[in-house]
């Protein structure tokens, strides 16, 4: 089944439009977990999450940086946490935010969508280098059953820099450029869901340009990044879904796995806190959602 | 010394304007280095070519994605190589294209450029995500004496679709902008040759936007890729170098380490070709800019 649709199956059987982002940092973790070296920390840190929400959401989002900031071990890690994700039933998004040219961008797409390295479900890409960049990663989608994520709009302030630069052929935003292309490297693989597996990421913290290229680019699905700690609410993150209350999912990372404020925390407590945090926050995203899509007709439990 | 002055250094005192790109493929190295497995074999062909020319270039570019295709393996082989490298007197220009925005930029420069993990000299990141994406990777250049290259002009026909793209605003393409901000963004650490740590890629397919650049952007260092393999010449190439024979490196890494022929060739052999086929383009590189430069001042051996 392509990604799309599998992401969307598992969005509708768990009523839940939130992904858990998972952002390594020791020195921030519960005490109970530090001390054992790198390996053991982010390792064991992630099995407590993904067993604490594996039922609640669709997906993860490991954020590579933070990984790859502790090295070799940080990267054992990864491949440890991306094993534990997929056999709880959660899909893996790997944010690396990777690109390059030719030869190169099909490396990066080996290593992340092939089978043969870490083997996750969709990758997150920058699309600065232009088209034929992005080609290697939709082919390796298509032969793989995977997903891409392109960096459209982020949520940061200085995404006005460059991203936002009306062009001189269209005074429009850079980024609208870009999901014109999006939506194009899509279209030759909808699923049955009517969605591609070739996707946009489009910070919280810019509603009204999430409802522009939501319409820009109806078949793609939305990565949302930037709820809760980076200022995105969800009111303004649902203005990437579609009236039917699909067509995106939103990110926590920090809100949900750092949130639970004594470092002397309890296995059990810890835990818990992921878990209600977690349900906060999806029935937050509900509760917006079909607030801004009244007519929204998704299957809820009866 | 700041990262823009020991490059200089080096380049001066081995007259090599070359560098060699580190990109592991193991169905294509020599027979005598395939069965080990991707860690023995990635390791020991680095081993073999950071001997053949440490003496040669300044620098080497590892390519993180040929690394990171090869998993947690080849990882390992990527920190060996960094060690290998710095062994032997050489500067390691990570090439990652990574970016993102605050705490994950920070994440990645400490991958890259902190002491903790892999403890380059330099890395590429991309500019898509704009200036704030780019301030954690200079403050970490600053702090631990390294040094940035933000992907400009990539060597691609796509470069077109983005890079270039004239904004409403001057007119002029995309890549101009980003050439101002990473010229403003050195503007605070420019070492003792004059040059700042914070530099710019620009492809050697595409000499009049290099010419250019190398104008808008004088004290930048930039590292041109696409030589050889990709199309580009070492007369393109020398555009982007000031008119006293310094100010860029120019990468090559098929036509150095994949040039060898026959796949049953001999240790010594490879270690030969390795070597001859960096003297041949450093020579080429040197010759181009000597005639595009002809006041050339560097101080060759008399």
């Amino acid at each position: 089944m392509v990604f799309a649709d599998r992401l969307i199956e598992k969005i509708r059987a768990k009523d839940s439009r939130a992904i858990v982002g998972l952002d390594p940092r020791i020195d921030q973790m519960p005490a109970f977990l530090r001390g054992n070296g790198p390996y053991a920390a982010v390792t064991a840190f992630h099995e407590l999450v993904i067993d604490a929400v594996a039922d609640l959401v669709p997906a993860v989002k490991p954020q590579l940086a933070f990984f790859e900031q502790y090295g070799v071990a940080g990267m054992q890690a990864f491949e440890n946490t991306v094993l534990a994700a997929k056999k709880r039933g959660l899909l893996v998004i790997a944010d690396g935010k990777r690109n390059d040219i030719s030869s190169t961008a099909e490396a990066y797409a080996n290593a992340y969508l092939g089978a043969d390295a870490f083997d996750c479900d969709a990758i997150t890409v920058t699309p600065y280098l232009g088209r034929d960049s992005l080609v290697p990663f939709v082919e390796a989608c298509k032969k793989h059953n995977k997903g891409l994520f392109v960096v459209l709009k982020t949520s940061n302030p200085g995404s006005k820099d460059f991203e936002d630069q009306p062009l001189q052929s269209t005074g429009r935003p850079l980024y609208e450029k870009i999901a014109g292309v999006i939506e194009e490297l899509g279209a030759s693989s909808i699923g049955e869901s009517g969605y591609s597996s070739i996707g946009a990421v489009i910070g919280a913290t810019f509603p009204e340009e999430g409802r522009r290229l939501r319409e820009l680019m109806p078949k793609s699905l939305i990565l949302v990044p930037g709820y809760g700690a980076q200022g995105g609410s969800a009111k303004s993150a649902a203005e990437c879904f579609h009236d039917d209350g699909l067509g995106a999912i939103v990110n926590s990372s920090r809100g949900i796995t750092y949130a639970f404020g004594d470092p002397a925390i309890s296995r059990d407590a810890f835990v818990q806190s992921v878990r209600e945090n977690t349900q906060r926050m999806i029935e937050e995203i509900n509760s917006a959602v079909s607030l801004a899509n009244p007519q929204r007709l998704l299957q809820s439990p009866a």
